[in-house]
């Protein structure tokens, strides 16, 4: 028997140029499209008469890039969504993802060039849009958004049993590459850009203003600023990996070291997940 | 208010070596543990009483594989995620997932040497368990697991709508890396390692000797075939990227190329995903 | 018979916190450190006596980024080369190859906070110092700057053959991931961070405004404007992949595409190496 | 003043189906292509006259996978060098790149399938070819072959100074993922892929049946049997990551650890790189 299931295509890398004038605008997209409904027949018989293939959903991002253009991401995957969703009459839903990859203007003389950018790197910017004759789900968020404290920060008081090893740390090092996605409540139409922009501010002063008794403390703390600030967000997910820093042990070569010299460890680490909601949301 | 929320050690590069006689042994696993339940206060007051830390469950991951070695990931994972949960009173869960890297014996003389291994490369054996007063449940898989077919696949009659320019195609390259994840019945005990090599051998051989009018059937051959032939899995699920290769127009030289002389692309891939379930199970 | 050989110790991940004020720094290191000289013996005959291993090597690069602290990579690497030079009478060379992350302060009310950093993301700086009996050899760089002009870019002219099929291109998006590497002259003591700095601004604002007839041509400007600049620069290297970013054909779709829709794509990717020299330097 | 410099077109994925019969074969690689000589008024002045276009050398690539076929990666990567050079009258050189992943006929009841493969996994198999007017220099290789002794690996007797902390080791895991490079003599014609398989076997025996005092040694003992089988080849070099694996200390815990339990570890790692030449070779 068939279970759940969807097809899309993945990892389109759309780049668009507004050109309009002769200073130019980039946006640089990777879009992955979906979609889900009554697709057994394709499963069953191999029988595809109902399958938009994925190569059409693909020409479809490129072309939405240039017919409705990228206000935002979020707009531009409603859009597509919207057009995935109609052009298939046997889909229930379609699910639109895109990272964004932010550009900078080169300067030059003191000033942005026209049109010759430098990426920025850091944080990837994503949405995911979930489109149905309901209407449009969306949701948004950041991956990769690398953040560390020098100290504020401690871990003790916790459960021991008889493979814990670890002492109490009054001072450490916190560190994390974030992702978080928050929710919009159905009908919400912000300013999507503006809101991203505050919610990754948000997030920032949060992790650097609180003392942290733990990555849970001060996630939570951080959902908290972001649902008190934007009454169109009815939650927000984290998943933070507790990217470890250890103390170098100096003392064989006759130095202290008081929270000076760290290795920073790849594997394993920490991985702590969390949602916080509104109070009246599910 | 809080919502759903998990922490624990993620990637943990466990690597046992039995050497009870001179002919050694070698399991290599990469370790993720979880645990979920009441952990409010860790993130509402920074209250660390009730967790039992990452580093703990790190060690527990070390110790387990010399206390209970590695039968098989599955076992391992089971005896691991019940001491977790064991030593965490606050925790409703553990899940424990387990990559597992295969090595051979490196061959000398036409006979496998004793301790020096190569290792086999290919797809990863996974499983995920999870552990609660009710028991574990178990389910396993791999990834990465890279097949083609190089005829006797097909992609045409499929819906069409303005941004369709694919042309029907009789005779093309299928290729996928595929990942699969089956899940056992409740209170199963098979053999864990004879299972997972008669699923993977299944797959292989369901793929291998299935014309394909498209992915999707091809994907569903392959779940029937493995509920046919394993009565303690309730349901497998795939996800599939379509790694296309297409064909290289090399007409402009003077060359026919009838199916033999492909580039094989990145991005965008398509991307099916589909679980064939046991009627009667949900 | 025994052939060139070195080794050493790769990527010791060091992070360096300054905390003499509450106004701490961070400094955040990928350090690789390898010896070169006379080490037959332990090839021939596996003899370590002149062998300083590897793990000492790590904890020298960790113990120094105490004792001498990392006023640049640059000054770091020197002290750490020479130590590892002098540790080790067999020893000919000492290579140090040091990668460094940048971080930002996050902004809280408008300042840099204290002791709360995100990753800047973007380039990677580079050194890479041979300490010899001679002295110190420095050449220091950068990698992954990732540029791209949206106009001002033509590729045509070039050399045909029977298998070109490339049209001229009059007008295309040019954008490279750029990895570069100045050479300073013997005896060259800069100040290693203004000089980092003013070749990375030199490199960007030459790129910006070097109208491109192929990206030779603007990897030469780049160079030459660098050389100008910097007396104490002799040579400068660059290899830089042409990202390629195909017009997308929308004519399909009724819609023209005059520069504004791109795919962008992976592989496969021209690559540009040159090397830019002051006269009468090797 | 424009010093070393070559370009081309790196990592284009050919894939080769043969399907002279119902039983088709597979070649996968990946080809990156190079040309250098004097191209400086490419650099100098934006003149592409002299400049055969990197699309050129990937339709090439693609083109003479078609025409000549790839009987080895080295046979294809002389035959596409040399024509490049000829079709470039400022080229001095081209290189040829070639990596070259393995894949296996699935098995159906016991005999490998016509047209369906599984990927192999593990190493890959690697040549560089330089075409000048002398004829083609050919090197070959691979990367990424991973292997692991749980015994027969000593590491004592070092150099040890103020930052040395190392104990002897008497019995460690010693395990490395093995790049090599092995050259031919001008002229030689062996069967390539015979003296491929040859020289994988030896590496892979020697490295389990030598008993190891350092990884150094192991590395020119394999270099010595490679050289001693093979007449027509004159030296061959290695990089060989020290990927460590770290005995867990289990004392805490009331468990012994006679080298059973491990952790395999990321960065930092050993690098050792070493040549084994045939003496009266350079």
């Amino acid at each position: 028997m068939l279970g759940p299931n969807r097809y899309g295509k993945a990892e389109s890398r759309v780049v668009r140029i507004v050109r309009d004038t002769a200073r130019h605008e980039i946006r640089d997209l990777n879009v992955s499209t979906s979609l889900y409904g009554d697709f057994a027949a394709a499963h069953t018989h191999g029988d595809q008469s109902q399958v938009l293939p994925t190569d059409t959903q693909k020409n479809t991002a490129f072309a939405f890039a240039k017919l409705h253009g990228i206000a935002s991401p979020e707009d531009y995957a409603i859009a597509l969504g919207t057009r995935l969703l109609d052009a298939t009459p046997a889909a229930e839903g379609a699910v639109v993802r895109v990272e964004e990859y932010a550009w900078d203007r080169i300067p030059v003389n003191g000033f942005g060039h026209d049109h010759a950018f430098v990426r920025r790197g850091g944080e990837v910017r994503t949405t995911a849009v979930e489109v149905t004759s309901a209407g449009a789900a969306v949701s948004s968020g950041l991956e990769d958004l690398v953040v560390l404290k020098s100290t504020g920060s401690e871990f003790k008081g916790f459960l021991r049993d008889d493979y814990t090893t670890l002492p109490d740390a009054d001072d450490r090092i916190l560190a994390t590459a974030l992702r978080a996605r928050w929710h919009y409540r159905p009908g919400a139409q912000p300013d999507w850009t503006t809101t991203y922009e505050s919610v990754r501010a948000l997030l920032l002063e949060t992790f650097a203003t609180t003392y942290s008794r733990a990555l849970q403390e001060t996630l939570y703390a951080m959902g908290r600023a972001v649902l008190a600030a934007h009454a169109d967000i009815t939650r927000i997910g984290f998943a933070a990996p507790n990217k470890h820093h250890f103390l170098v042990d100096l003392e064989p070569f006759g130095l202290d070291n008081p929270g000076e010299v760290f290795i920073a460890a790849d594997r394993p680490y920490g991985l702590i997940e969390a949602e916080v909601l509104r109070e009246g949301t599910t």
